[in-house]
């Protein structure tokens, strides 16, 4: 007979800003706990605990090893810079801890298929912190763009990702610093373009990326704003944007042969609880080409768990299957996630070598 | 003492299908009517009269010949084939008739110019058929673009045009035939997508286009759906999609330092007396960035003329400075068909050298 199920025990490795969000996301959500906090200051974990409403019995650790090695960890949520993945997913998979990641989950293919290989042989559940994907409006968007009737065969796609940052980010955030995050705006958010338009394609992997211009860098070599289009064998073609320079978007606009989607706010939802999107389907001109029929239509998705909180939920729930059904890890999640990096790879790989076409090979 | 004026008297050189909505929308504008219609068969013209609403004293011609040479016709409105355009304009231009010619302008900037220099030697007002700019929508959107405080410099912009044709029409419309609309989606709607991104950077031209992937053709070699970006020498990019074989689309995404810029409908808005558009200005996450602060904007514009009337009108008001007050031709609108079909020629021969970077230059 099975144990019986308790909520899944995370550690945190590493109080990064994020991680303050992902530790409400895991006390909201029904499935999961909280039992320890590492950081590289001890002061700085504890400070963590008792200032983002963790449960005051949560152990913390002046270290990340203090978490890896922790017995009474089932899983661990690692908000580390990109070049500190390889090694603590790493050991943490080698020490039996389910690994959600924060994105960008690798700063390479090569990278992430040590930390895949890790979760793999130790039988661990591997999933990156793409919170979108868990939203029901996702799903519904993704009910409707797998439509033959209402959206057909995807034909275009475009993709952006911005947000205007500071001077002081410009100077400090580890995400432009080329030993902590290399890919800069490339991996932050261009990761997430580049998971929208494959998404969008229902993860068939497109032949050839393109850099379609020289990308803003700061001085030390780090990507700030880039663009990229994708090309498949047939006639499919995605763009995307992603920018630290330009004001906020999420911008997802897809076109099949029969209907269009667009949502405007895909990774992060304006507003928590409800999240727009729109379509269009088989519209056609009215009498003299002086307007459209039917046409375009809103929807509304309410949610009562945030999307991080779902995430959190989803991820639980293998890992819960994994510890007591004995189950095996699911394999969709680091299937999304190494495709993804194929295509950063691609993109990168094309940006440096002068905006000649890359092909992406698994 | 100038003559008093009187609507400009417009004749209609070819019946074709845009002409119904062409020739209302003379009907509407207050300073302009319509004199004359010519069909290549006088029958065909003299339906058109009879079924369009027309002045029943509007003559009728079974040749393109009898408007332009018809010296009771001030302006003529050519929606032809574009490979007739240079014969037709330039003949109309030489009786000094004022030309209102129907998208895509030309086949290439040289053809163009040919038309434009008969315009300039002969002192007669220039415009293409783009109605979407002379929609009050479009100058408050180009206002909010304008705006360094909310919008800032562009960064990006992403537009579409697409359409999905019946079978009948990739049999038999004009705009898949080799030997009159050579540049197929490309000159139909790509025309437009271009005119958007030109709007969207004040009309500074770009320094390079490039293909994206191999057009769909048809069997004829003839354009029906392409994808190109353009780029600039700062760090602006903008990317295309258009399309016949989509749903109905109209997008432009486009991003500034400090604010964005959506609308889906630009071409021909959803409804014909009142369209939408999105802002978005100097947005923030909220604390945990789990939502946006401010939130986008949305913007109603009412307008009592359709916009094809308002470009009537516009176009009008020129004539009749001309005409009555002995002004020049405004250069404006020519220029900007100018600008367009150079960026239009730059896509069709990155496309025509296998996707290489094409420069463009003026």
């Amino acid at each position: 007979m099975a144990e019986e199920a308790s909520p899944v025990r995370f550690g945190i490795v590493g109080c990064a800003d994020v991680a303050r969000k992902v530790s409400r996301a895991i006390t909201l959500a029904p499935n999961a706990t909280i039992v320890a906090v590492g950081s590289r200051s001890l002061d700085k974990a504890t400070k963590f605990v008792a200032s983002n409403g963790l449960p005051p019995n949560a152990k913390v650790y002046g270290s990340y090893e203090g978490v890896v090695e922790d017995p009474e960890v089932d899983a661990v949520y690692m908000p580390l810079p990109t070049s500190l993945h390889v090694k603590w997913a790493v050991l943490a998979a080698q020490r039996k801890k389910h690994i959600l990641l924060e994105t960008p989950v690798a700063l390479s293919v090569s990278d992430l298929d040590k930390i895949l290989e890790a979760c793999r042989s130790n039988g661990v559940q591997f999933m990156d912190d793409t919170m979108w994907l868990h939203h029901p409006r996702t799903t519904k968007m993704f009910h409707f763009i797998s439509d033959p009737n209402h959206f057909g065969r995807l034909q275009s796609v475009h993709s952006t990702f911005s947000y205007g940052v500071t001077p002081y980010f410009l100077e400090n955030d580890i995400r432009v610093k080329p030993d902590l995050d290399a890919l800069g705006a490339l991996g932050d958010i261009g990761f997430y373009c580049i998971g929208t338009i494959l998404w969008a394609s229902s993860y068939e992997l497109p032949k050839t990326a393109r850099a379609l211009h020289k990308p803003t860098y700061n001085d030390a070599g780090v990507i700030l704003a880039c663009a990229a289009s994708l090309s498949w064998e047939d006639d499919k073609v995605a763009t995307f944007y992603c920018s630290f320079l330009s004001d906020m978007s999420m911008d997802i606009v897809a076109m099949g042969t029969k209907g269009s989607l667009r949502v405007h706010d895909y990774a992060i939802p304006n507003q928590e609880k409800e999240a727009k999107f729109s379509t269009s389907s088989n519209s056609d001109w009215v009498e003299l080409s002086i307007g459209w029929a039917p046409n375009p239509s809103e929807h509304v998705v309410h949610t009562d768990l945030p999307q991080e909180a779902l995430l959190i939920s989803e991820f639980a729930r293998l890992v819960g299957e994994i510890k007591y059904n004995n189950t095996k890890p699911e394999d969709t999640w680091p299937t999304i996630s190494r495709k993804t990096q194929l295509v950063v790879d691609a993109v990168k790989a094309s940006i440096d070598n002068g905006l000649e076409p890359v092909q992406i090979q698994d």
